[in-house]
């Protein structure tokens, strides 16, 4: 009897060496600190894990070290979209031999497929997996999968459950309406921690979010603060992790900001493999002082050197806005515009 | 010393006659069953209200009516937004000579502002309002009020708060991590029911919910659900208003749903100024009576004589989906497309 | 037999004076300019006229300002919509008195209405209207109306004619091959002037361009050169006003980059009703000095005093964004962000 | 001296055989009979290709036996987009050796990254090709590539083109205003049929279009005649080009309506990659019978036996809207909705 699928998941980056290759020693030392720091499972071969960034094979060597570092001391899902059901369907039975728990399986991406392509898909998959499954549904970077669609496919026993990380609090009720008359056991985890708290206060039974692979120790007391019913105090928190979340969201194309930030709890992800240009080379260089700002205030790194500048909630953008805006019109004087 | 505004807003609608015009004899027998069924306060000349189907004069006449009818026993947010800043303090001074508590402004809409000119735009009725101000978001239908700018607006005394229909959860939260630390006292209301209790839950003082015009035992209910911190109760009750939000927002376009569904309660409403074709007024008939069936689960209304069909989470779109397919497989075949 | 709409009709901006109201004398000067630079018709009370902005009282004296100036010169097609059918229908006959020689009437706007509400919106007016309609299409700002609906209403024979401001040449292919072989008489207007060359060129009888209010002569010519097949000397000129074009559209919010051209060639069109900031009021002024470099090589204007930078393509933009990156970098090494 | 990119492209399917995989010999006799009909190039791994849906190596089979069949007879535009720079950069040198003309290299896809890395991107891959590169817009798809990163991008060298599959008129135009006063020379090619007429009329040098793996008679006429400036014709048969290219697009999810209308002339597929419910395997017989009666009036097929309904622009699905808005009321008032 397998265990059910609770908790915080961390959906894990890989770290690189100077070839560009995966760096095992790196990745297994990153293993056992998120497992030491109380991360309930790991998901390796996610978005934050840029698994479209890597070959076939690096995939499967991925999913390889992450199961075999873990000695089964958390659950492991793993990331298994190949180009097509076949391929998938290899990779599920690669995953299931390296003792991984499931399998999440994003929506097919590129093309933009219907409801109807994005049930097929997945029906194909339901059938012949050797593994429990997990859908994936990122409306940002994959075809939707909707409410019908989805409590179609928990008809079928190998899908468990489903990762959403659209963020839409009302979709996540809707599935939940739609899909637990008929299927009590099924698994709702968020992957949007900027809503995390009350996604688990609606009923999710956890999440899978990046956020957790740098601050794995914030993420599990919302956790634990959401089943103890403390709810203040989780809300406190969660208002504190979206300045994270954000900062790292939203000052770099995703997952960079996430890699620089785990960098700070001392890990060396390398060169990324989406090449940065040199004026993005120097905003991570300012990003990485604004992180190490907030996780000084968490109490998990040391403040830079120089010092940080207050943070008042939105006002540094402010001042950004009207900054720019100056400068523009003193391009615009100079006729540049 | 005015009461701070909180809990459940109803948007009213406004019945007309059979000539089109303000039905004043039912709006305020309307008004009255909504108090006496236990709304917090009214809003007037919202987006549910139809207020740009109505003309100045009529705007003006509904808020007079409804203040008039109101006798002070609730609070009444008053919709004001006209056509440019100057009409729009004019409707600001005339609510505030009817008794209104305070206005509701939307950013402006139909052409698409950047945040400077939403900021713009505020600042000149906040600085010139004889009346307290709430900021309404609502981004699928007018220019976004973003949290840069709801921060910089909160630092005017006559912005009291905000009521936001984006059902962004997220976006929520990053406004109260803005404002809260500078602004304590300001109102974050939602307008999205689909997500009325972890709203609740995570700080919001109430709503303005459409859905209270036709359910008001329902919304406060979950109101004081959460109140007392009775999560999965109030939860329960989500998932349920969800399904009559659904059928009210999805199955005709808004908000002629909420309207059908009012008259259920025992209101006539007329003829909608937006006028429906032949089609939509035979689905409006069968929208009723599947409203009826949900209406009579709460216990609001009687059963429709010819009965209920079983109603289990997204399944009936299932059904209808498969037949449609059918039916245009069977144009296909006689070469109809 | 009233003459077919053909040509190239100008949305004219209405003039304020120092009181914010309509300058009716400035707006006579502006219609009689217009007229004299050959622009094929008038277009009061559009998306550039900012007919939000105006009551409706405000909009009735627009209409029979320019009809009174324009004495049969031209056709106006004048600007109709109102809050709901009653009140738009009164409008459509008193543009007829006026003298218009058809209205133009937006789809419904703030609401997002599905094709059947569009539908029966036009169906009631075009069955009353005692004046020609046109259908004005601005997905942007307004309730899209698709090629289904354009053919439905283009039975009716009130219907003469649509404006499109999507832009989007398959569709105005759509609508052509929809309508054209039950209704060859229909006219198709292009709103989109980013493309205007190659929609005449694809069969548009005519354009209603905001630029043709501050550079009627260019658009003019436009015209006549698709007319003469002067294909590749039309191009010249279409590439040419792509610059003038984006420079008014992306550079402040619609239409007031209009606004800020048009008072180059000589008029004074006051203060905007949606109010400025302070930093948008600096933007328009260094604006103003990026149009008049532009209208100084079409021969328009003279060049500003202080001269003109060199304008290649894209590349200012490109050199304002390295220079706002390295403001940028400079605050975040100061801590600011 | 390499000949310049012109004319119609096609971006051929591959077919696969009774066991999923590539059927070598079909796509040879498929490659031959493009050829012979006119297309001025091939594009496989294209988006009609389904590049995403295969393997690494089967991808570079591909190109391989394309180019192996073509035989110089005309360019091949090879899509070489990888899993990484590194991974992009080994395809473009096989492909390279394999004699193609110049690859094509969509953005990056799944994340949707900004600008600036986009352009580091292709940077990188500008660098390092050993082959010519043409960029490949699908903003649909694939992160847009903007205007100014175009034109930095035209700074080298090995970037020769474009293809843009935006379908945005206004949007080509900037591009070539942009780029061609410091890149005459640069290719711009137009991915969107639904267009080409007009988009060939203001410059491009041709397209990729996947309706010409269909009817490459058709679109080899259509570039011909706007060569000889026969500009009525052109548009003519645009009109009728854009019936079958939307009832290919939109009547299954892409590109399975090309596939279904190729195998109408004399080509066998195989079942796709992404495989089809139950109802998508009916609707697609259906499909395949309107494709016929599009195809037999282009004198390309024979009618079907049981004969073809008339078609009359949007005529069919107003229809079908009205009878399936009649199947719904039934299902209502039988209870089922």
């Amino acid at each position: 009897m397998k265990p059910p699928i609770a908790g915080i998941f961390t959906p894990n980056m890989v770290p690189l060496d100077r070839h560009g290759d995966i760096d095992e020693a790196e990745l297994r030392r990153y293993v056992d600190w998120l497992v030491d720091r109380g991360v309930h499972g790991l998901y390796p071969n996610g978005s934050t894990g840029e698994f479209t960034r890597f070959t076939a094979e690096e995939r499967r060597r991925t999913i390889q070290i992450v199961c075999h570092q873990v000695r089964g001391r958390v659950p492991v899902l793993a990331g298994a979209a190949e180009a097509n059901v076949r391929e998938t369907l290899a990779a599920c039975e690669a995953y299931c031999e390296y003792g991984a728990r499931a399998v999440a399986i994003v929506s097919p991406f590129y093309y933009k497929l219907s409801p109807e392509s994005v049930y097929a898909y997945f029906r194909e998959i339901a059938l012949h997996s050797p593994i429990d499954v997990t859908l994936y549904n990122i409306p940002l970077f994959a075809s939707p999968i909707d409410v019908p669609t989805i409590r179609r496919l928990s008809e079928f026993p190998r899908v468990i459950g489903i990762k959403d990380s659209s963020g839409d609090m009302a979709f996540m009720l809707r599935m939940m309406a739609a899909v637990q008359p008929i299927r009590p056991d099924f698994v709702f985890l968020t992957g949007w921690e900027a809503a995390l708290v009350p996604m688990l206060l609606m009923g999710c039974q956890g999440g899978t979010n990046a956020t957790s692979g740098v601050v794995p120790e914030v993420t599990r007391k919302m956790y634990d603060l959401v089943l103890a019913r403390q709810i203040d105090a989780a809300r406190t928190l969660q208002l504190r992790l979206l300045e994270l979340f954000d900062a790292m969201l939203l000052s770099a194309d995703f997952p960079e900001g996430f890699r620089a930030a785990a960098e700070l709890r001392g890990f060396n992800f390398g060169k990324s493999r989406q090449p940065l240009s040199d004026s993005q080379q120097i905003d991570r260089t300012g990003l990485k002082r604004v992180l190490q700002c907030i996780l000084a205030d968490f109490g998990l790194t040391d403040a830079p050197g120089e010092g940080c500048a207050p943070r008042v909630g939105a006002m540094p953008h402010d001042r950004i806005a009207q900054i720019t805006t100056q400068v523009l019109d003193q391009l615009r004087k100079q006729g540049v515009l």
